[in-house]
C-alpha cells in the first residue's frame, strides 16, 4: 500500500527567535512532530512586525506562530497542529481507541494544566523584573509550578513515557517542560529530567532542533552583515 | 441504523462549587457537551478534600474535576473530554476533514490562547487582593485580556459562530469567555457578548446549567441543615 499523496506542508516560524536558538518557540513542537512522522515541510519565516499584519492575521487571528498550511487547510495553535499531524500520519497516536483518547488527553493536560504557570513565569521574568513585587511573585509562581511537577512526577513514576510508547502527549509534555530550562525547577524532579533527556535523544527531536537552530544562526550572521 | 450501545458515562463535579452555581466550573463544559449530543450521564460529587485523595488521584493525577469514566476509559482535562465526546457522538464536529480540524483548533485556541490571561485574572482576584501590587497587576492583566478579546472579536465579525454551524470549538470558547462574567470586559466587545448570549440560549446549555445549579442549591440546603 502506497502512502496517500498530500499537499506540501508549510509552517511559519520566527525570523529571529527571542530564545536565541534554544528551540523553545512553538514552531519546535510542529517541526518535531513532522520529523517523528517523517513528513518534509517548508518554513516561512516571519518578523514580529509581519506577525501583526493582515496577511499573517488572515492565517492566525492572534498574530502568532506557528501556522500550518496544507492545500486549502490553514491551522494555527500548536496543540491543534500537533493533533492534526498525529491523526493524519502514523506514529504519534496508538490505534486502540482508549489509548488514543489518553494520548490526546495528555496534549491537553500539557497545554492547559502544566503550561499555564510556566508561561506565567516567563511573562513575569520578561515584564515584571523591575517591579517591587518581582521576587515575591516569582517565588509564588515557582511554588505553583512545583505542585504541577510533583503531580506529574508521581504519575510518571519510573516509566519511560506517560502511557506506553512515546506518543503525541509525551511530545507536548516534554515541549512544555523544556520551557523550564535554566530555572533549576525541573532538576528537583529527577524522573522528569530523565524523561525530557530521553525525548531530546530521539533522532526526530535532534533533526527538528538542528533545523530551528540553523534559522537562528543564519539570522545572527545576517545581523552581523547588516551591522557592517 | 441503531445507535451503538455505550457503557454508562460518569463524570465528577465539585460537591460545593466555589462559583456558587454560576456554572463556571469545568464540569459545565462536559455537561453541556453531553447535552448537545443527547447522552445521559451520572455525576459523582467530590469534596475539595476527596479531590486530593488517592482514589480521585488515580483518575486525575492533578487532583481536579471533571473526570470522565466510560467502561474502562478514564479521562481528565475538560478539553480532552469535550474532544472525546465530540468525536464519539454526532453534532459537535463537522464531517468535512478540514472543517473538523478547524473546529478542534478552536478548542485548543480557547484553552491555550484565550483562557490563560483569564485564569491569571481569577488567580489574582483570589490570591493577591491584599497585595500592594494588586491594582497595578489587575490592570495589566485586563489589558492582556483585551488584546485577546479584540483579536477574537475581529475574527468573529458578524458571524453567529466561529466557523459555520455551532461546534465544539464554540462550546469551549464560550465557556472560557463566560469566566469573565462580572468583570465588565466582555461587554466592551458587543459581538462577543452577543455570541455568548446566543450560546447560552441553546436548550442544551440551559439543561446543563440547570443541572449544575441544582447541585449547588442542594449543597446550600444541606449546609443549612448542618447548621441547625
Amino acid at each position: 500500500m502506497s502512502e496517500p499523496v498530500h499537499a506540501p506542508i508549510t509552517i511559519t516560524a520566527f525570523e529571529r527567535s527571542p530564545d536565541r536558538g534554544k528551540g523553545l518557540a512553538r514552531d519546535m513542537r510542529v517541526r518535531w512532530a513532522l520529523e517523528e512522522v517523517g513528513q518534509p515541510y517548508n518554513v516561512r519565516l516571519v518578523s514580529f512586525g509581519e506577525m501583526k499584519e493582515p496577511a499573517h492575521l488572515s492565517l492566525h487571528p492572534f498574530g502568532q506562530i506557528p501556522t500550518y498550511e496544507e492545500g486549502d487547510l490553514v491551522l494555527f495553535e500548536s496543540g491543534a497542529i500537533l493533533f492534526h499531524i498525529a491523526e493524519r500520519y502514523q506514529g504519534l497516536l496508538p490505534r486502540d481507541a482508549d489509548a488514543r483518547a489518553r494520548a490526546i488527553m495528555w496534549i491537553f493536560a500539557a497545554l492547559n494544566t502544566i503550561e499555564p504557570p510556566i508561561i506565567d513565569r516567563g511573562v513575569t521574568l520578561m515584564l515584571e523584573r523591575d517591579e517591587s513585587w518581582y521576587e515575591q511573585r516569582l517565588a509564588a509562581i515557582d511554588d505553583r509550578i512545583r505542585v504541577r511537577l510533583g503531580e506529574l512526577s508521581r504519575r510518571l513514576g519510573d516509566a519511560d513515557w506517560l502511557d506506553g510508547a512515546f506518543r503525541a502527549g509525551d511530545l507536548m509534555t516534554v515541549e512544555v517542560l523544556r520551557r523550564l530550562s535554566g530555572s533549576g525547577l525541573l532538576e528537583e524532579y529527577p524522573n522528569l529530567s530523565a524523561y525530557v533527556a530521553r525525548a531530546e535523544a530521539r533522532p526526530a527531536f535532534k533533526r527538528a532542533f538542528a533545523a530551528q537552530l540553523a534559522v537562528f544562526e543564519r539570522s545572527q550572521k545576517e545581523g552581523e552583515n547588516d551591522a557592517d
